[in-house]
C-alpha cells in the first residue's frame, strides 16, 4: 500500500490507528533480548530467516530456532555442531542434523520445484556441497548433485555437460585452484554461483586461491559468494530457480 | 543429438562423414592467429562472445569484433578507449562509444524485457554502473537506473526501496565500505549481484575493503563478481532476469 | 514526535495528510540524477553533506557544491584538485581553494569553539594534518597545530605536552611507524584521534604500517580513521569538542 | 607547575630537593620486576591502568591487579580466563567475573553518568559487546544495549533509532562486512565507535573484512579500533560521554 | 586414431557403434559417487590418479585406493593418517605407511631409472623432502637424498655439488628464506624444481617467504610448487627424469 | 676433475700452480666495476649468462650483452625498451628487437631441436608468450605456438590437444583465473610450466589470483614460475626439451 | 692462507697433499644423514651452532646437541619443549631447561663481557625477551634486562634512559604497536636490534603490525629481526657487544 | 649529570636556574613552523638529523638543511631529486647531488676509519647501495663496494669473501630472493645489516618477497632495514663500524 493511501484510510476511518501502526512498522520481529529474530524475513525475503549457529550457545540456537519455527513451520541452521543439535531436538523434536554439512533442519519445504544442480570439484569438497543442497532443498528446489567432476581429469566433466546443461542455477564449489566454475561457465547458458572451498595444501591461504581464481572467472554470468559459503551459493540458487520456474513473484 | 543417436546415423548414411564431424566438434571457431573466435558462445551461452579491449591493440580488437559482428549482428567491447573506438567504427561505422563506460557497442539488441535494477552507492561508481547498465542493456534487458543512494544517507534508498523490489535482478555497485549490498540484499527478494569498486581512501586497497565486504554480506541472496567488473554484473543480472521473463530456454 | 501520536494527528484531523507524509518521509534530498544531494544530513548528523571531489567530474563537483551551499551556506569539498576549484568558483565566487590540502571551502564557521590540537610526527604529514585542521574550523573547532613532533626527537613533544593537554580533542598524524598516536594517548586524557599517512619507505606498503601500529595501539582512548584521511579525523574531532563545549544537542 | 617556576621554588628553598626530584619524576610506578605497574596512569588519562592478562601467568595477573586495586580501589581485567580470576579472587575477594566478557572487575565505579549506546550486528558479536559495555560502566558511564539489530533486518535498527540517538558517544560491533557502524553513522549525530569482530565465514580473514569496512565507511563522524577490542572501544566511548557531561576536566 | 578416420570406420562398418562411442568418450572413470576414480589417468598422464587424503574419510580413502590398486597394481596416497592407513590396509593388506611422509604406498613401482637429487636446507624440512622423494620413486625414479645442506653452512653444499650434478632433475626442499633453491639453481644445469616449505619463525606467514623467495629466484631454470607440497615436486622431477631416460613416449 | 686427483698432479708437477689455481677458482667472471659478467654460466648452466634490462642504464646494458656476445656469440636480453636496444645496436649492429616481447636478441641458436609447445589462455597473454616462445628458441628448442585458448571456450583448446600432446614441455601462460594450466596439466603427460600474467580486471591484484591457482593446480606434473616471468618459463621448458631430446649431458 | 700459497707449499712438498685438501675443504661437518652438523660454525661465525629444536624430535635433537657439546663443551637450543630437553638431558646431565624461553643451554660461557640492554614493551613480551637474553648471555655478553617500559606510561621509559645508554646494544622487544623501538631509538646512540612480538589483539596479525612499525622506524640506527625471534635478536646485540668491546678479531 | 646532582647544584646556586631549565630541556630544537629541527640529534645518536626530502617542498629542504648545516657543518638530505638539489644549492653552494644515489650532501666527513662493505647481489641493487654507502661515509666511515656477486653465479661472491670477512659491518643489498644475506651471513663473522630493495618480477611485490627472505634468514648475526632503505643499513653499518674501532663512546 502506498503511504497516501495509508494515511488517507486513517484520516477517513477506513483503518484504525493501531492497524497503521502495525502497517508502518511493516516488518516485525521478536526480541529475546540476545537477538531479535526477524519474522517478516520471509516476507521481504522469501525464506524465513536462517540461523548461523557457530559461536552462539546451544541454548540461543534453540530458542530462535523455537521462535522461527512457531511461526513459518521450517528453520533451517547453519554451522552446527552436535551440541546445537542436542538443544534443538528436546525444544523442536522433529530437528534432523545433517553432520558433514552441519545442518539442523526443521520441517520440509512445500515443493521441489525446478532445477539446481551442485558440482564438485573433489571429494573433500563435499561436505560444503552438503550444505549448499539442503539449502536450495529446504528453499524448494529440486537438487541435482555432480560430484568430484574436477578438472584434472576433465572427461568426467564432458560426461555430465548435457545433464547440468538443463539446471536453472548451477553451484560449483571448488578449492584448490577453482578451475572447475570457469570451466562450467564456458559450457552452459545458466547462472552459476561459484562456491571457493578451503580445500587445499599451503598457499591456497584457507581458500584464498579458490576465491581469487573464481572472482577472476574469464566466463561470464559467474558470480561469487564467500569461502565455504554452500549456504550462501544454494541459497542464491534457489532464488534464481524459483525465479525462473514461477517468475518474479 | 546424443552421441550414440550420431553414430549410428553415420553408420546407416543418414548423416555424412563431414556433418558428423562438423556436429562433433560442435563448437566451433575462427582463427585470427592472434585470436581464436568463438563463434558458438552466442549458442553456448545466450549472447555473443564479449571483447575485453585493454591490453589488445586497436587493430586486434577491430578485427575480433568484425569477426563477432560479421556472424551475431552484435557486438559488446568493453575497458576501451577512443583509439580502440577509432579502429573499431574504421571497420564498423555503427560502433558507438559510451566513453564513461569505456564500452563501445555496435548494434543494438532485439529486445528489452524484464527490469534490471542498477543502484549505486554515490557518484563515483556511475562509470562502473553504467558498464553494468549498458551490458545488461546489449543482453535485452530493460535496465532501471538508481543512483548515489549510499547508506551515509540512508532515506534516499529506502525513498526508492518500492521501486527497486520489482526488479528481477539487482545489481549494487558500491566502494568504500560496500554496505549497499547488505542493505538492498536485506530489503528486497530478487537475487542481488553485488559489484564492488575501487573508488575509496587509503585502505580501500584498490576495492579490497568493498570486496571483502560483500563476500561476507549477512543478507543472503547475493553473489558478488570481479571489482570494477560491471561487464561481469550487468551480465549476471541480464541472465537471470532473462530466465524470469522467458523460464529456461 | 512518535508514530502513534501522528497518526492520531491525522486521524483528528490536526494534522494534513501531505505534512504527516512529508514528517514521514522526514529526511529529505534533492536528486540531480548522478547525485542525490542530503539536505537533511546537518540536521541528523550536524554538519551539511560534505563533497569528496576525487573521481566527479569538476562539473558534478560545482553543481552539488552549490546545492549544498544554496541550503545551509557553508559547504566542504575535499580532495578537490584545481579543475574542481575552477568549475566551483565559477558559480560560487566565494570559494576557497587550500591547494596543499586539497580541500575548497565555501562560507566561514560562524563560531571557533574548544580546542582541537592536531599534530603531526614529521613534515610530511602535513598536507593530510591541513585536511583534519581545516575540516575541524569549518565544523566550528578552535585548532592548534603541532608539527614535526614525531618519537626520533621525543623532547619535541614532551616540550608541548602542557599545551596539547587543554585540548578537547586531538587528532594524531603520522606516517611510518606511527608511534606518535601512542605516544600522545599515553600522556593525556582527552580523546585521540589517530590518522596514519601513506609517507614512508618501502614496506609501510601505502600506510599499512601505521594503520596497523595505531590500531595496535597500546593506549586506551585512541581510535583510528583511514589511511590519509585528514577530513574524517578532523570531522570525528570536531564532534567530541562540540559536546565537550556544549553537551549533547 | 611550571618548570621554571619548580626550579625557582627550589632555588629559593621553597621546595625541598626531595619534593622537586619526586615532581620532575612526576609520574610514579612500581616496579614487581616482571611489570611496572602504572600507578600515575589515573592522573593521566583519567582510568588507572587497565590488565591485559591474557598471556600473563595468573601470578602475574593477580600481583598487578592487587598493586593497581591498593592504590585506585577499582581494577579492570580483559581477556581473562577462569584460571586468572581464581588468582586474582584468592587475593581480591571482590572480584568478579563476567565469563563471556572474558573480564574481572573489582570494585564498583563512583558513578553512573551520560548515556553510551552499545549495539550490535547479531548474536554472536554480544560477547565483545559485553567488553565494551563492562568497560564503560566501570570508567562510570550509563550504558544502552542494543543487541541483534543488523542490517539484514534493518527495521530493527530503524525502530530503534530514536533511542540510539539519545546517546553522547556509540559503539557499534560488528563482524561480517560490518555495515552496522556505517548505517549508525549515517543516522545519528553522537561520535560512533566501531568495533569489527572476528564473526564470520571464510573471507573475513580473522575479522578484516569488517576492519576494512568500517576504516571506510562513507558516514564521517566515526572512527575504529581493533578487531575484538570492546575494550578499546568502551573506554573510548566513556571518555567522550564523560567530557559531554562534565566538559574538559 | 583421427575422428575423420574413426567415423570413416563407423561408416564402413569396420568398428562398431560401441566400440566407437567407447573410443570417443575416451577417457573412462568409475563412479564411487562420492568420487569418480580416473582410471584413464595413468594413460593420460603416465600414472596412475594419486589420492589426496587429507580430509577424506578412512572410508573414502580406502575404497578410491582399492579402486585404482584393483585397475593399476600401484597406488599412492598422500597426507594420510593413521586412520587412513587402517582402513586401507583392512583392504589392500599390502599397504605401508611411511608416517612423517604421511604416505600411504600400495605396491612397488616396476623400475628404477635416471638419478633425481632431493636436497633439503634444514632436518625439519626432511618430512617434506620424503614426500617427494617417495613419489619420485613410485613414479619409477632412482632417488638421491641431500640433507640439511643450507646456506648457512654453504661448504657442506659445496661439497656435494659433483654429485647433485650428476641427477637429471633436484627437488630442492626449503623453509625460512628458501635460498637453497637459488644457490643450487646457480650451481646445475639440471632443472629444479623448488619446493617451499612452512617451516620457521614468526614472518615466514605458512611458508609464504620461502615461496616468495622461491618464485623470484634470480638462477634460471627454477619452477616452483606450492607450500609443502612434497608430492608435487616428486612428480614433477619423476616426469622430467623420465624423459631424460626414454626420451617422449 | 676431482680435487684430490688436482692437488696429487700438482705435487706431482703434472700441473702447474698457475693452472691449478685458475682450476680451483674454476668459475671465471670479468668485472666491469657495476658488473661482474659471468662467463662460465655456460659452462654451469647450459646458457649464457641473460641480461635483465629494466631498470639499467642503456650503455650498462650495452656493455654486458657485448661482453657476453664477446665469449658466446650469442646474447638474450629481456625486459629491454627501445633505449636499450639502441645503446646495444651500437656496439651489436646484428642486434634485433623484439618489440612486444621486450626482448633483444643477437646471433641465432645453433639448432631447433624438440618441440616446445606455448599456450595462452587469452589475445592478452601473448607478449609474456612470446617472451617465452623466443627464449626456448634462442636456447635451441623448435616453438609451437597455440594462442588464446582459455577455458571460456574450452573446445578452441580440445581441438588442439593432440598437438599439444606431442610437445616435450609445455608452457601454459595466463592470467585472471589461471585455470588453462590446470586443464592442459590433466590432458597432458608432459611437464608443464605455468606462467601467470597480471592481465586482469580488480581482485587479480597484479597477477595474484593466477599466480596462487596455478600453486594450488589439482593436475600433478605442474610447476610455476613468476608472474608475467615468460622468459624463466621459456628457459625450465628449453631445458626439460633438451633433456628429452639429448638426454643428461 | 692464500691459495696460491698452499698450491705451493703442496707444489713443494711441504704440505701433504691430504693435508691441502682438508684445508680446502677448509670448513669441516659431521654427517648424522638427518643433519649434517656445521662444526666449523664457530670458526666462521664467533659461536657454534645453534639448534633451532622445533619440529625437530627430542632424539634428533639429543643428537645434535650432544655432536656440538663434544666438540665446543657449550651448545644452545632454541624452541624447545620438555620433550625435547629430557631427550638432551638423558645424553648431556648438565643441560638446563630455561622453561618461559624455551631454551636448552649447556655448558656457561667463559666471559661476560661488555653491556647489551633488553627492553620489553610490556610483561607478555617477557619469554621473547628471555631468549634474547640467554642468547646474549651464552654469546658472553653482559646482559641487563628494562622490562614493561613500554610507551603507555612513558615515564617508566624515560627514568631509566640514563642506565640503557651505557650499552653498546639494546634489543627492544615489543607486541601491540612496537613504537617502543622508535622512542628507544631516538633517545640512544648504540645500535638498536628490534624484535617484534605476535603479542596483541586482532589486526596485530601475528605481530605483523610491530614488524612493520620496526621496519618504518623514524629512528636511524635499528635494524629488525624476525616476530618473536629473540634468539636472532639476542645474537646480532652479542656480536655488536662483543666488537665494541674486543674490537673486530 | 644526574637529576638529584643537578637540584643540589641549583639549590646552592652553583648553577643558574636558566642554565637547569636548559639542561633540564636538555634536548633542543629550532621551530620553523613546518618543522623542529633537531638540533641535539648529533649529541644524542651520534650524527646530525638526516633529511628525508621525499614530499617535502625544495623550499622546506633548504630551510632545513640549511639550519642543520649552520649547527653542525655537515648534513646529508636523502630521497632527493633535482628540484630540491637546485633549492638546496641556492643556500649552500657547497652542496653535492650524487643523482643515482638521491642524496645531496653538504660538507665532508672529518674521517673515514675501519671498513664497512657494501654488497649487492645485482646491478640494478646499486642505486640503494650508493645510498648506503654515501651515508656511511658521511657517517665517517670507509666504505669498501662489492657490487654484483649475486647467488646465481656464487663463485664471484666466494672469489670476495676474504676481503669481505675484512669488514667491521657489512651492507648486504639485494632484491628478488634476497638470499644474498643469508650466504653472506653464513661466511662471515661480522654484523650483516640486509637490506631488501624493490628490484624484481611480478611476485616480489614491490621487495616484499626480499624482505621476508631477509627476515627469515636461516643465518644469524643478521638483521634488516626497510625496502629500499639504503640510508638506514648504510647508519646503522656506520654505527657498529664506529663502535668496533673507537669503542662505545
Amino acid at each position: 500500500m502506498e503511504l497516501k493511501e495509508l494515511l488517507a484510510q486513517v484520516a477517513d476511518g477506513t483503518m484504525s490507528i493501531e492497524a497503521a501502526e502495525q502497517e508502518l512498522k511493516q516488518d516485525s520481529y521478536e526480541d529475546l533480548s540476545f537477538a531479535k529474530v526477524d519474522h517478516s524475513r520471509e516476507a521481504r525475503s522469501g525464506f524465513p530467516e536462517v540461523v548461523f549457529c557457530e559461536r552462539k550457545t546451544p541454548d540461543q540456537t534453540a530458542q530462535i530456532m523455537s521462535a522461527i519455527y512457531g511461526r513459518s513451520g521450517l528453520v533451517l541452521g547453519t554451522r552446527a555442531n552436535a551440541e546445537h543439535y542436542e538443544a534443538v531436538k528436546a525444544v523442536l523434536p522433529d530437528a534432523v542434523f545433517h553432520e558433514s554439512a552441519k545442518i539442523i533442519t526443521v520441517g520440509e519445504p512445500k515443493e521441489q520445484i525446478g532445477n539446481v544442480a551442485i558440482c564438485t570439484a573433489g571429494t573433500t569438497d563435499i561436505p560444503v556441497a552438503e550444505e549448499a543442497a539442503l539449502t536450495a532443498w529446504m528453499c524448494g528446489a529440486e537438487v541435482h548433485r555432480y560430484y568430484d567432476v574436477g578438472v584434472a581429469g576433465i572427461h568426467r566433466l564432458l560426461d555430465q555437460v548435457e545433464d547440468i546443461r538443463k539446471a536453472n542455477a548451477i553451484v560449483a564449489v571448488a578449492g584448490m585452484e577453482g578451475a572447475l566454475a570457469s570451466v562450467i561457465g564456458g559450457l552452459v547458458n545458466a547462472p552459476v554461483v561459484a562456491c571457493p572451498t578451503s580445500v587445499g595444501y599451503g598457499a591456497n591461504f584457507g581458500g584464498l586461491s579458490a576465491l581469487l581464481a573464481m572472482l577472476n572467472s574469464c566466463a561470464a554470468g559467474t558470480a561469487v559468494v564467500n569461502i565455504d559459503n554452500g549456504f550462501g551459493a544454494g541459497f542464491m540458487a534457489a532464488k534464481v530457480n524459483r525465479q525462473t520456474v514461477k517468475g518474479k513473484e
